[in-house]
């Protein structure tokens, strides 16, 4: 979905003011949000860095507030597809919870600015509650699939199954600090490599 | 090592000015830095925080700088402490990574605000890039264990030893981000639980 700022398709969808279109606003706004922290970020430091008037900016969105809101709600989105897809939704809750995480590694390392972003969000505000509420809702998703795997006889059951979807997630969330995409193996790759992690363990010895 | 502010321990190693001895000031700054962030608290908000003069908190550290590279080292140290542990040193490079796994969830736990501490250091001061460089070269000896296991035959080889590396340390650092004292399971259940998922997977069929 977010379209590398300055990539052809970009350039292509460019209208209104010359210059920036909103979707290479928005990439730009939240990636100096990651590197500088939401907070520390001002509307002149993102004029400054597009080398356009802050009137420019708000040609595009009404404040700052919406940038943020945008870019929460592109990571939520892609993740809640993922949940909302057929494997995800049909079949033992232990091959929906894998497509699930295959699924949510996918949107990470596509939408690896967003999603860093959404994971920062700390809930000062309201868009950044807001964002916290959805970000609850696709956890209370994860959880319950661990749940009902654990009750198929498909999750260990010496594991509280709340922290085992937290430990689960927590390693999938951690991709963000860590994947440089063309530096890094491709996401088809990390996904497998998770969900081999994930679900049967680094361990070689005591696995089928 | 820290002690919580305002307990016994503290109160009865208070010394020089009246108010706060020098690890009790370092355990609320290091708090409020987390909540914060670094940059945007000042020596100023720290002393409103602590309701004392600046120059009281002058009395203990040189600057903001000393505070975060005494917060950070103590993460560091513990963690190397670990490392340096005979269960971490002697055996076969999986057991001893399970061993400095487990210690490491108990150090998270026990120095959650230092450990989350060192976790956000973005590497903008000198003292955070000498946080950076030893935690680099902490996750240099837990990537050489995981090789040597892998060469051992006892860590999956279809995954690549840097993104198992990478992924066991993800899920063991996202403690920082959910584990809340009290409410949580204790540190010895919580190492059980991240040993059992990290080593043999969340997934009951296949294992022996």
């Amino acid at each position: 979905m977010a379209t590398a700022p300055g990539s052809a398709g970009t350039r292509g969808r460019r209208r209104g003011r010359p210059g920036y279109d909103k979707e290479t606003l928005l990439h730009i706004a939240v990636t100096l949000f990651n590197e500088r922290g939401y907070d520390g970020t001002s509307m002149e430091d993102l004029g400054k860095k597009l080398g356009i008037t802050k009137s420019a900016i708000y040609y595009h969105v009404d404040s700052k507030e919406e940038l943020l809101r945008l870019g929460t709600n592109r990571a939520l989105d892609e993740l809640f597809a993922v949940a909302a897809e057929a494997g995800a939704a049909d079949g033992r809750a232990i091959d929906r919870l894998e497509h699930l995480v295959r699924g949510s590694v996918r949107v990470l390392v596509e939408q690896l600015p967003f999603v860093t972003l959404l994971l920062r969000v700390r809930g000062n505000t309201e868009v950044e509650r807001a964002a916290l509420d959805r970000r609850r809702e696709f956890d209370r998703i994860v959880g319950e699939l661990v749940l009902q795997a654990e009750k198929e006889g498909d999750v260990r059951p010496d594991v509280d199954p709340a922290t085992t979807a937290r430990l689960l997630f927590g390693m999938v969330n951690s991709i963000i600090e860590w994947y440089r995409p063309r530096f890094d193996t491709d996401d088809a790759g990390l996904a497998d490599a998770v969900a081999r992690i994930a679900f049967d363990g680094i361990r070689v010895n005591g696995r089928a």
